[in-house]
């Protein structure tokens, strides 16, 4: 199995950091390529550098996409999933519409907990048009940037802790999302201290990856989903462009 | 890895076909063990049935669920899903409930196609109760049961085809379950005949139970699906009234 | 007219109660019998309990219901209530369904007061599943159990005095329904305390049974409430198996 | 009990027709006072009426309302209702109101048929402010007005008939509600060619607001039906100014 | 353009407030003319002065509706909104509708402070009913009425800006609404102590209507909004009755 | 005031005919700039060109919106909507919300009519996203896209009038809107054949930014659409870099 990571931040660090991640999840078995958004924010914490990530996500599958197996879109809020779902051969899983879905299996409700304070309706209209918003109890914002928590873990556990906690009790969540690649890891550390189950964003996005890739369903040709007609683009990245005039 | 799978039906002929076609989709570094209702309808297709299945598929896993990893409620409909998964100690994943959510990550709207056409009303309900109306485009039910399907699927392999492409045009679904272990099996026959993809519920399922048994979450010890205090009970297999009483 | 309390906990001294009660709401021109549930736990306070109790009412459905002109389920929280409704000859009303739709007719949103912490998620989803969501002002649990607070009703007084104020203070409640057979009786006691409208829960569960077996609507034998075709079952018991093979 | 019954309609000799009704249905232990509104459209088909109906029901109470246990509502579509609830100090029960309360405790969804065209938007938006339209099947008007079905009520047995069968075909629903004074009567007639059950809104409501009476709930005095501070009013009917200056 | 403001509260002081502010905001190319309801309470604080506003309006839009292009239904609560849009051959706009569109499109969630404590549930259920629900934040109401406010505007202002301002911490509104006649002409006093753009509700009506009116729609002729069959009707003013006679 | 008319399609001579359309309804008391895409399909009509159109927005923004009083983003679906709402000083307005707002306006529920099938399930999600779908009776999408009806509008209004009529008679659509900048000028050409009020989507645009020009809210500077803070950005057109690295 190939899996394709998109991070449509344009940190590589960070892209690198989770694809080695998603290589321990995966084993010897599984072959995982990243790629990093070429153009955009350092990292996505608003709602235009969200809409300009959507662009890069498109053009980074554009260059890399070509025999991957199945794709991750690694930036919780999943900017241009449902662009990339209508124009990938593959099936395409969204770090947070991942984490929703199988926070979902657990049971009950789930909290989302994640940095930057700006996202917090941004997610609740992201769980909105995912149509699950019944399902989320809430969020909790904490102060620091995912980037942030990243580069001092051990600094933010406390803080993590006492948000996830502070969303089982106000919020009566049955289970709590860490959210982000910049807390990638950090479930385990805590879970002890947290008295329902935790996920972790990125291990529940490339394990239902992989899930997908194993039931191998086949891409649609008509839907909503399916890929359109050509159209003459102008701008574009030569491999993006290629994608839209039918040529690819 | 060891999943169980539980079929509150009580034709043990259906529990042994869906374990070992779970066998050969999770090979052998996974066991698979299977666990038939002892008491209740042949096959459930009503609401009397289903609340029965419901008791059934809790005393089943009584009985066999001391050691699974993880466990398939194997009904589409998922009678006595959320009870179970207050009471076991492992993750536990329905079959209707690891067909929504896989469709979801399909994008757009997912249809149900099903056999029994009291099943209708009920899966509406049931996505409802889920959280996920606003991503069901449609359910359609076709006469025969599961059972009879699955006793001879050749003859249904034309009514299910129509029945889904009817799905994708007349409620522009963007994907297809087939649901129901007597429909296990036959998506991928069909699958050149419907322009969607089609999800197979037993595979969605079996999928969905592997990846959560390989994030490995814990079970919380609060909110509401954590074990509730002792209460005392009568009537019940010894090995049911054990998970009440605290003594298990 | 002839009127079935079904108790599906197992506690047949609170049977007997709301028997006595009802028989004190309809007066001398109507008879009430009674059934308690013959397996399940003493008092239903789980998901798990909860799902054996839908069982256990359709067992005593099934031994009591044959003569009767209306049925209440007399456990606030209605284990299988759709399953008596599809099965029964008569009108069933439930507890919590009957004290939800007596409420809206009060006009404004209804608050839920109860006894017993676990039960607070499982009414939000029975008022969603009743699609009266909109009308839910709030649920406040209790600490002890209704079966506590029947047996010690004057020491509870103040403890639902203060939870009944408190809906009303802080979810702007219009009515507030003291819920389930343990707290029957006690509306009146504390009406002087609460400032908006109380509803006894069993007290209005009996009028609504009383109404509709005065309106005498007929049961359909078509759509998701009419009988089911006849299905072979295993390991019920006799009265039981006759209401799903056909010779009932 | 004396109950009162208010048609907001200005057309008194439907008010003497539904009075007599409701006094056939509760006896001779009961006192069935009637009115009519004393202004306003013949009967209400438009929005325009239905506002001045509010307002005719309003007057109506002021005038009639002084000692009944419990009032009717008497036009499908309720106009006045929550305003009748705040000021009035009895329960007041809507005969839709009643109506789709009453075909929810059947189970399932309702469908609702009426005369009158404009109705279907008006009720559909009524439904919704009930916070019910998950109930809600679906809702046929016939071409004729309830008045005009009154007047020849066998002529109108056909079309009923069709639109309730059409309803169970079309929307699957599970109960029919004949809906509204003219149509009062009529659902015994057709009843055995409905295949689900059918509510009579007269019937409904007359045993809701029986029910209601007996329960004896008392008006609450905070919230918002409970009565609101004095105010001045001009040009109104001097019963009607006396319910806002507080010396009613 | 001709502007007819209707003020459906009976006090004309604050009708000829309101038109001078919308003389002032339309300048000279504008004509505006103002109606005061003939009946009903000085201010519409409750439910039932509320039902008895809707009649109101539509008596004032007969009797001085005949040559207006646009009509400003100027309570905040629109008393008689949907009834006056089917009933009159302009567009109308209510205070309330006109704020709840024109904060839409600042972007997010808006929230509502107004004068007098009644009208937050009945605010909350006419947002509903506009199908806005999701975009409210929440309501805050201060104690003193609009009428109160409008009298002494500059004792009002802390209350208002600290009403506005917990809006916008405790319910996260990206706008928040100043509702109301009485409110007229304060947002921009308040405006740069409040950190969220803020809606003068008779500002929002006058310019949504200004828009209407020059967008120049046609009044449709089918519809839940056309103008209805002609009805006879008693006891209505002579202007009211001729739009429902078929005569005017 | 100087309205500034954002295509983000990639089109200039639709961008030109839309920019003289709205100087012909500002006259000339207002300046209109318009600005074209420089990168993205030549016109959007699937998942993949919207995403991209949303960055093409604001780099659009970014390069003219300097000294606008007040922004139309002119591309029905309005891609990036949210962001330029973020991002811009001034009032942002999107094509497709404006004409839902305004279609409320008129009451009841809108229809969409525009060309090209893949806008429907996107339509859908847009109003769903705007909270809207209350509001929304349905969509009809025709075979000819936008641009190919602007090319020959003669041939088009036929097949716009049929879908329009339909919306009427099958979705009861109290208004519909003729979506998107190649429909623009022909609602009045095919007015005399719908029964209900049409909604041209560049008139509603314009007319609502007017409006929000006049009203003059300023800019919050909490919330979600206040401006965020400085983050660093790569690959972006040195314009929009300066958006976001705090120096714009």
């Amino acid at each position: 199995m190939h899996l394709l990571l998109i991070n449509p931040n344009t940190t590589d660090a960070m892209t690198q950091r989770m694809a080695e991640m998603s290589r321990g999840l995966l084993g010897t078995g599984a072959r995982v390529t990243a790629a990093t958004g070429r153009f955009g924010g350092r990292y996505v914490a608003s709602r235009a550098a969200y809409a300009i990530a959507g662009h890069a996500a498109l053009d980074a599958y554009a260059v890399h996409g070509a025999d991957a197996d199945v794709v991750v879109l690694a930036c919780f809020g999943d900017p241009g999933l449902l662009a990339l779902k209508e124009i990938a051969r593959q099936p395409v899983v969204g770090m947070a519409e991942a984490s929703c879905l199988t926070a979902s299996a657990l049971g009950g409700r789930f909290a989302i907990v994640t940095g930057g304070e700006r996202w917090g309706p941004m997610l609740e209209e992201f769980v909105r048009g995912l149509g699950m918003e019944a399902r989320l109890a809430g969020i909790a914002t904490v102060a620091p940037t995912g980037g942030e928590i990243a580069a001092d873990p051990d600094r933010a556990l406390d803080l993590l802790t006492r948000a996830s906690v502070d969303c089982v009790e106000r919020y009566r969540a049955d289970s709590v999302i860490l959210a982000g690649a910049g807390l990638a890891g950090l479930a385990e550390r805590i879970a002890d201290r947290v008295p329902v189950p935790l996920v972790d964003s990125l291990v529940a996005s490339v394990r239902m990856a992989e899930g997908l890739a194993r039931i191998g369903t086949r891409k649609g040709h008509v839907g909503s989903f399916a890929r359109t007609p050509a159209v003459e683009t102008v701008g574009l990245a030569p491999e993006l462009a290629r994608l839209f005039d039918g040529s690819a």
